[in-house]
């Protein structure tokens, strides 16, 4: 019962995605609601930048779903840093219920994963389910404090700031949740911290495989399958440890990490954290399959979940990968007592930064 | 929808408990399944003695409820390390599905909590929630490396070494999970990392009042009502909050961080930590309700969810507690398919430590 088929059904019905300057820059730019200009988003930390944008996220999120902080039922959701107290203190200004998670880059898919089984089961009907990540606030907890300027090794990534809040619901919208996997911990001997594809990569293979099998499905089901942020070095890895079980990710296959940064931006391997797939999923997927481009979509959001501590003590990386299978709704305007939702232009509601607005083409 | 009632029966086919040699004197010792004589586990650091602590509680919870770890179709839980590294490193040797959580002491609650909604909807037959603490892991991660020697404050608790292991399943037992509440975040301004108490109780006030306010009970329909890890000057606060709201917490109210030390110990307040709540009800609680001298129990474990990051930002404590009711099913032996577990004398299935047996009365 490692993967959960949906009854009912249950839909994305919005999300919404906020991202730094440096993301603002990258290929998926124009798909992005909002890009921040000031990364400090005007607080004195960058913990606290990282707070309100998640609070940021999740009001404009509601916002754009056309509902208010009281329809929702549960906030889903962790983070990165220690104690996910992004996400604790974003719930103690909500005033909503709080179900905190963790599995590091993999937390939204398994939100995702969480909410879509408390919908399909009437536990409730709305969950805001979101996660984010701050660079600057990343680094010196994981690695050094900028001010250091320590060099990187080519295989290392970049924790992007950014993220994305998605509104799952029993309202319909075009993006069904049709399945979902938890993944097993995975970890395949990998005790470089500045090689976290390699780590995670093992836990992607494994997700994806038992999501197959499970569902009977083949690669060729799908539009585009996407790995959270594997990276560069991660994907290929992926795709030969794919290729080891007879499985073949052909061109359909992408990795949120590898598309967010252009190759003109300094990332080495491309972008990490658990905004990466947060904010892919929630701008560029969702669009894609709003427009009906993308019928069947398999995410894959990949956590690394060692610790400095553990990290310090000689313990390998254990890897985890969450997966959900998004399905195009053709005729979900037809559904009975369908709430057709207006896309709004992209005007940040409730937050007292006074970045530009991003004109996007969405 | 706060609360959810489950639809099905669902039960807590078996409860596992370790804790540490001082938690082994204190008045519930002949509760505990396993009392650690070593708390270093025969391990190098005091947090890979908390991992193996937390693969012994599950192995043998799992063994005890006559099951094999096959038969567990996902692990869920987290721990109050950072990256909630004991879940996931004991995970990693699990090969089974892992759903990692955070709410620091309201762990167990949430982990019963999600593993009932999850059972009573059909997505798993079998689930163990755990969750554990260590003394020592706790103590230089959130205060000061024990060699300093600190001083602590008449306020402060006492983080326990110990923790507990619960088999949530849809196979009939004498301990019926009946409904769940989560949560919400709440703050009262409390900023003293030495009074957790006062942090988490006002939350603790907020889900039981909303708990009995959505199934219609009342204080006197419970035998016992056990918050987590309040010690006694969050109980007494606790107490001075709900007269507030008109609900009085009579005799039947109790605090599992005020049960698992004696007086004689000088732990201050009383216990703290996830593993608190864990190993009180793992024990204690589900002895009671299994000899049904407890027909009704709400348990509601308590976390305060700062960070020492927040702490020295000068943010204050949010706190969060999640509910679940249980209730005695008398006639549990006459049901159809009923699987018998007899409780086993205490031997520790693999593990390596050779700590004294406990020689439990159970």
């Amino acid at each position: 019962m490692q993967t959960y088929k949906l009854k009912n059904n249950v839909y994305i019905l919005e999300g919404f995605t906020m991202v730094g300057p440096l993301e603002g820059k990258g290929p998926l730019k124009d798909y992005f609601d909002y890009v921040i200009q000031d990364d400090t988003l005007k607080e004195k930390t960058f913990e606290k930048a990282e707070r309100k944008l998640l609070y940021d996220l999740i009001i404009n999120a509601v916002d754009k779903a056309g509902l208010k902080l009281c329809d929702i039922d549960f906030f889903v959701g962790g983070d990165l840093l220690n104690q996910i107290v992004s996400s604790s203190y974003t719930a103690r200004e909500l005033n909503i219920p709080f179900i905190g998670l963790y599995s590091a880059c993999a937390n939204m898919t398994e939100s995702l994963a969480i909410s879509s089984i408390f919908v399909d089961n009437k536990v409730a009907n709305n969950i805001v389910a979101a996660t984010c990540t701050h660079f600057s606030s990343a680094e010196r907890q994981y690695r050094f404090p900028l001010e250091l300027g320590n060099q990187r090794p080519p295989t290392a990534q970049w924790t992007i700031t950014g993220g994305g809040a998605s509104i799952v619901s029993n309202i319909p919208s075009k993006i069904r949740i049709d399945s979902v996997t938890f993944g097993k911990v995975i970890d395949y001997g990998i005790s470089d911290v500045n090689n976290m594809g390699a780590a995670m990569a093992p836990a992607a293979c494994d997700t994806i495989k038992t999501h197959l099998e499970n569902t009977k499905h083949k690669i060729s089901d799908y539009d585009i399958i996407l790995t959270g942020d594997l990276g560069k070095l991660g994907s290929e890895i992926l795709i030969d440890l794919m290729e080891h079980e007879n499985i073949i990710l052909g061109q359909n296959y992408s990795d949120c990490g590898c598309m967010i940064y252009d190759k003109t931006e300094k990332v080495f391997m491309g972008g990490s954290g658990a905004g990466c797939s947060a904010s892919v999923l929630n701008s560029y997927v969702l669009y894609k399959m709003k427009k009906g481009d993308f019928k069947r979509v398999l995410m894959v959001s990949t956590g690394a979940l060692m610790s400095t501590t553990t990290s310090q003590q000689g313990d390998t990386i254990p890897g985890i990968a969450h997966a959900i299978e998004l399905v195009y709704e053709a005729n979900c305007d037809n559904f009975p007592n369908n709430k057709i939702i207006k896309a709004k232009n992209s005007k940040l509601k409730n937050s007292k930064t006074k970045a530009k607005n991003n004109k996007s083409k969405i």
